[in-house]
């Protein structure tokens, strides 16, 4: 394709929130009750959807039997109570969680409820970090039907959970899918700011596309996360951008500026033919 | 592999210069003796390699016509005296130049000399950027014979050219075939900051591998250049930035730091496995 014959271009403003804050272990109750507040804020100041970090539900270092009692099915207590939140505030709400399948098997997943409380995404991270993720989940797949597409205003949207995000083949392969924008939900150390302040950005201007990045602050047992949660836009731009305290970050995505990033920068259009061939290869 | 088994472990410090400089367009005899003064002051400085930007020879906003007449095989007469001065001073140096190849195709091209004047690498840029560079140049293949890696000192080291850096793929490729670090020629404009601040130490970084960028500054007919040339280190830290104007970089290249990255940072070993099939695909 070139440039003029750019498809399925975006025609709505889309408002996307990011909700950074502590982690809050174990406390599945408290968690939902200020997913419900925060997400009332954020639909307060106009947002149709909103991003909570990793593991939101139950929280992300809390050791794997803790993981593996308080895991749910993607059609579970979580999902139906997020849904309720969903509904009764009227917003799309993505969050992460632990997602036991039917062989028992336990994921870091984030999910997509849309305002009225259907799943548009379940997804499954593909690159666990370290000790503590290994010790915790077993892999999400990388065949398509973890790497999917949802829509909100007409913006293509997928997910990827933390480490992931580091991997260029993982936004590269979304990007070829056709996203506008990859929502990301992560609980990214202090001592790896690089990947907000730099990496982050990278991605958005490689696949001129949109990153929303929602992190953690503060301590969670032995672990200090970074903050520093953002919506940086198809140029590599901050739209918003958090430091280290809790945060509701809130940016309208504009049409005009997505599709005009795509007529600066074309990487899309021009990498090499067979580069699209291996990075759609499963 | 795991991290315990890092392949070839680089052993000896190397010592990489950049310069970075006004274009100096069509005045080849001009560009040569200030590639020999600059080589000697690199060397002085204890450099083992000097990189320069992209088209240097000639220039590189020239124009088709004058790349078309300027344009020499890649054993031809700039080969021959940037060898002479590789031999005189005793140092490598690594050049971008218009290359004619045997069916009359004309490539930016960069080429790596060694200090006995011997070729190690001839490099066509593969993804070609803009209007410009279309009018100029054919696209080099992107088979395997363009994309090889040579070794000084015991550090791998692999070529591309200015917007090839933009494209993950490329630099992954080169990683995935053991480069310890990437060098490139640019000639990069100052709106485009972006890929010098944030994207070239993201390359870095994901890839666990140093990246020289050596670009020009000031104006060249109706193209302004950025400068900020930089060698950055494996975990995506300048050891050496330019601003915008002229000035050679030296930084000394040390495999602890190297292999320390690699520990820290394990993305290379940690890709998942349909990831790394894809990136190894012709």
């Amino acid at each position: 394709m070139s440039a003029a014959e750019l498809p399925d271009q975006v025609r709505s403003p889309l408002t996307l929130a990011v909700y950074q804050c502590q982690s809050r272990p174990l406390d599945v109750a408290a968690n939902l009750e200020r997913m419900e507040r925060v997400a009332g804020q954020a639909r307060t100041r106009g947002a149709e959807v909103v991003l909570f970090p990793e593991m939101f539900v139950t929280g992300y270092s809390i050791g794997a039997s803790a993981v593996r009692a308080l895991a749910q099915s993607s059609e579970g207590a979580y999902r139906h109570a997020v849904a309720q939140i969903a509904r009764s505030v009227g917003i799309a709400i993505v969050f992460g969680y632990p997602e036991r399948d039917s062989t028992d098997r336990v994921f870091n997943a984030a999910q997509w409820i849309d305002g009225k409380g259907e799943v548009v995404l379940n997804y499954r991270k593909t690159h666990l970090y370290g000790a503590l993720d290994r010790s915790q989940f077993s892999a999400g797949v990388a065949d398509p039907s973890n790497l999917q597409l949802g829509e909100l205003n007409g913006w293509k949207m997928g997910l990827l959970i933390c480490y992931d995000i580091e991997f260029p083949e993982n936004t590269r392969r979304l990007a070829l899918a056709g996203a506008d924008c990859v929502l990301v939900p992560t609980a990214n150390m202090d001592r790896y700011d690089f990947v907000p302040d730099t990496l982050v950005p990278t991605r958005a201007f490689e696949n001129q596309m949109v990153v929303a990045y929602a992190n953690y602050c503060g301590p969670e047992g032995s672990l200090r996360y970074g903050g520093l949660s953002s919506i940086v836009d198809a140029l590599g731009r901050p739209l918003a951008k958090a430091k280290r305290d809790e945060t509701l970050l809130v940016a309208v995505l504009q049409p005009a500026e997505l599709n005009d990033a795509r007529l600066q920068q074309t990487h899309l259009q021009e990498m090499r033919a067979y580069m699209l061939g291996s990075a759609m290869n499963q």
